[in-house]
């Protein structure tokens, strides 16, 4: 990276750079004018934070990596796509990993049996909200905590791991208590305070794009989480807003190939909220599959039609199962696997 | 409203509807069939409170009011346009109310200067950032508490009322003790969380229109603040997120005149942020008004070449001076007056 | 203008340009490098056809202008607004210019009575479809030449001019001899073919921007028609496709203020499209007028919910005459004038 | 499909529906009441020809068919997919076909040797434009009927159809007689009089998705071509507008599997204007097959930084061979093949 000092600036950032740069073992090269001193750094460990220290220094103009405005989300700063670990699971690596599950946690009845039903099918992940974000202040918001004790039990019972929304700072505590991984929703994206939070949880976070979002704002999204500490995020296409009313959304699945390019995170996509429509939802699974995506986060229900929220978008154990084998062979076509060994993930 | 109860929830609920109706002294009538019992319910005080009292008893199956989502920010929920009072000055009646200032506070000096200014010219609320919301991490997020103190300050030296940003439920207390209202920026128009707190807050609440929230969610969002308990709710419109890119946003001045259609609730345009060039925003500013708005937010900076952020669509003092100027005669042909009584401002 | 040559051209592009130059009595400056030869010129008449010439020699690698890629639309070609005379009617003067009338024309009866009432309020050009563009074949696609004739007997009655839509260059001629100016419709905008062959058609053209068009895209199709030899080009806001669905479109007021400040080309909104419903007509015809639109287009009908066509868009009579009377007072206070001397635009 | 007759219409009409019903050997059943006749129709042959000729009969209300506004692009108007045959490529069958070629023919060499390398990496159809669409009125716009010619002598050298955009009625003629395919382009998806015109031409047209348009838009401007007289119709996905800066378009690969949900014609996806940028397109392409599209259109150029238009989304012979290599096994585990019989293609 580049640090730029001014001249008006003085000494006094200049050696603190140094110092920085020594505590870290970088190598650097210094270059002054008139009006400016370049210090250019190389250093082969804690790269984000070096970074973030360096910006904190009073006096120091710019701190620039990449020329991208996410340093520490962009491909540029690893050597390697990031592979994030949730409970033995590689999220990110060349094994595909499927998260399925209700859009509500409604009963123990419910959970429990998609949980079963889900994990059976192969996915490896469990997902249900219990904290929903609701258009309407009038619709049902979760059973909160309650919801979390059966996300929990169904774990125990099957083995998966849990992905479940926290919508407040508040709640982040008992959220990371609870589940595995923490979703951050689309409406939450830009909630600047939140994803600051997030920087101190030991969890990975599961960053869903905003519905008008563009792709760096995205990523900036990501670099707040990042820059505040937790380099455990994985993003989450789930289609933006655009004119089109056939569909819920639109499902961006280009964005899943540029953020192949642009970044070192995991990306996962969301076609049940992607599209909005049950009888899409295969179709899309493929296609984010096909333009690079590592996993899916897909919705499944016993009964879509009697589901509290989200029915329309939701799959039976049944088409759940279908799309699982359908998956397969095309992930097989693109060199990856799609869950290998179920029979390894038995409850420990 | 209608409240609709099912037969198997037994007679409890009819009891607490009942009791609930005597005790804001609303007059009923009651329906009953083997499916459900209907009460219709006429009440003339507290409307919005008796609304969500019933909604929130065991066995109500659903209460109705006007056919739209958001019974209390309904045009139908009262006689009359809602206005809303800060510290004497009237949003939402027949005077239009200008706010002003930078979007940043950065240091005394230009607060105080741009205070004084921007009262001269006839703003009678001053804006001003101790929080901001910035897409990058690595960009200057406000001066927080001190920017507070220093917007008190200006308040004291000039008698204008105070607007600031609050993020986040942590900042709201601090927030609501040094300004008179508080504002939801447009990237938390679906922080639920924070919106159900602002229901607690003693404060009007003004709430931008989220980059690409229809005017549906825009007027759920204020439901969920009406329904928490504030009835003190002004919308504004900043600007959506379309494919043009010579304007930062589409200024979706038809969503003015759409909310005066819809809702009681005040409403002020926000050109600034609605096109995000200065040379445009005159031309936006009377637009507003022509379209029904009760007033406008428009960021003046001293220097707008200096400015922190949102330099670009900053007006300096003298342009603000000739906006003010050239919106007098246009508020006059409609009907209405621009801050008529500037002598009567005199700091008490 | 500047016209650079590459030096691999050789000297018989040189020449052309001094030639071109003589007959347009255009003074010149010419620089030369091993690379480029480059001629600075200033010309007082025919600007425009000066540019197209230069253009079209074989051998100039460009020719360019503001630095704008539209450089016939662009506000620098001209030293003052262009205004275009239409029977005696300015448009783009500081007179402002109301078009009305139905979005079909149905019947003798209909469009008669129409001309008469819109006459009586204020307007001075009648508008009525006789080639309708719709989206379903199944659609009344309009009276064709019975059409035309209907208007012209309409213009014969009341003294009124006629804009009517062409959308095919079969009808072009047609359209030309029975109308006073063809307005080319929203879906026709990248209709390249068409516009080009408006160049050669000696009436104005209602150039509605396309539903998705950007403003440069608006005014590179103007330049089309410019560049062919029309320059009498009426801009119309229309509109633009958002996400948002209470309104048919987004009428974007702010493209009103952006095309004065990029071209010289006069602009009329059209509220009726813009938002698609006749209650929200009269508010954004305001803000167009305040956002420094030169008139106006708005669907009129005598019973709007018998309309073949757009009727839930059209104003009655009664609802027209209103808007005009509160125009007026708007249009005062901007220092321009609407229709100020019906009394003198008695049948010739 | 259900023809209605209201009864003020009399008995003529009625007798008109029976004669063609008669004329189409179509069986029906006739209801009739006090206000309406209402006659169901079935027949085994010619579905499209007599919906149109009931729509025509004076005194026929309305004709229904699926409730779907586009009855002939609809799912439920034929039993089975549309396969469309162009010189035996068959399109729409269960091989995908890939259509490859340069935005523009710029010369011999550069088509001869674009067809030869497309060719040999499995493409059958090439692409190249002789009339070029230019948002500006200064860009090439195509070599005209010399650009048709060479098209047709790279047919006669590789045995690859031709497909080519048309961009106006006068040139339709001249267009079918050199190419195998008619392209519609993106801007004139609407463009209604040119649609009806592709109605009477002996070529299947391959209809662009405006940059805009609505699905169900899409589907009526394929209705308007069905309804006169053509009923050889390809559908191309290749992105809408969106807010997103980062691609040139959105590509709308949901659209792929709504359209296979919604008719029977067949699609292809135009991924290199879908994304716009070469380095996107493998992944892109790769999702279209996912989503079920029945084929690709694929911009390929001898030397992309050099091309005429578009040369940042075309990719290299090499580059196109590599994404022609990597599709074969994901077509395979859709159970499609990717031109499986290259050798049978040997110039006739």
């Amino acid at each position: 990276m580049i640090v730029t000092i001014e001249h008006a600036a003085g000494f006094e950032p200049i050696e603190q750079v140094l110092r920085c740069c020594d505590e870290y073992e970088a190598s650097l090269n210094l270059t002054r004018d008139k009006r400016y001193t370049r210090i250019r750094i190389t250093v082969d460990q804690a790269y984000s934070e070096l970074f973030v220290r360096l910006k904190s220094i009073v006096g120091v103009a710019k701190v620039e990596t990449t020329g991208k405005p996410y340093p520490l989300a962009a491909r540029e700063a690893k050597s390697a796509a990031s592979v994030i670990n949730v409970r033995g699971i590689e999220i990110g690596g060349s094994d595909l990993v499927v998260m399925a599950g209700p859009c509500s946690v409604e009963s123990r009845e419910q959970i429990l049996a998609t949980a079963h039903a889900v994990r059976a099918a192969g996915a490896r992940i469990l997902r249900g909200g219990a904290y929903k974000p609701r258009t309407s202040p009038y619709d049902f918001r979760g059973l909160g905590e309650e919801g979390l004790q059966l996300l929990a039990e169904a774990r125990e019972a099957t083995g998966l791991a849990i992905v479940t929304e926290v919508m407040s700072i508040a709640d982040l505590e008992l959220g990371a208590y609870y589940a595995d991984i923490i979703q951050i929703g689309a409406r939450n994206m830009q909630n600047f305070s939140l994803l600051h939070a997030c920087g101190s949880i030991n969890r990975p976070i599961l960053l869903k794009r905003g519905p008008s979002a563009t792709i760096e704002e995205w990523l900036l999204a990501a670099e707040y989480i990042l820059a505040a500490g937790n380099e455990q995020v994985i993003l989450c296409e789930r289609g933006i807003r655009t004119y089109e009313p056939f569909t819920r959304n639109t499902f961006d699945v280009s964005a899943i190939a540029s953020i192949k390019h642009l970044s070192h995170l995991p990306i996962i996509g969301d076609p049940s909220h992607g599209v909005g429509k049950a009888e899409l939802v295969p179709q899309m699974a493929r296609a984010a599959i096909a333009a690079g995506a590592d996993g899916l986060i897909i919705e499944v229900h016993p009964n879509p039609a009697q589901a509290w929220s989200d029915g329309q978008q939701s799959l039976t154990f049944e088409h759940f199962e279908q799309l699982m084998n359908d998956l397969a062979p095309i992930a097989n076509a693109l060199g990856r696997q799609l869950n290998p060994n179920v029979q390894a993930l038995v409850v420990s």
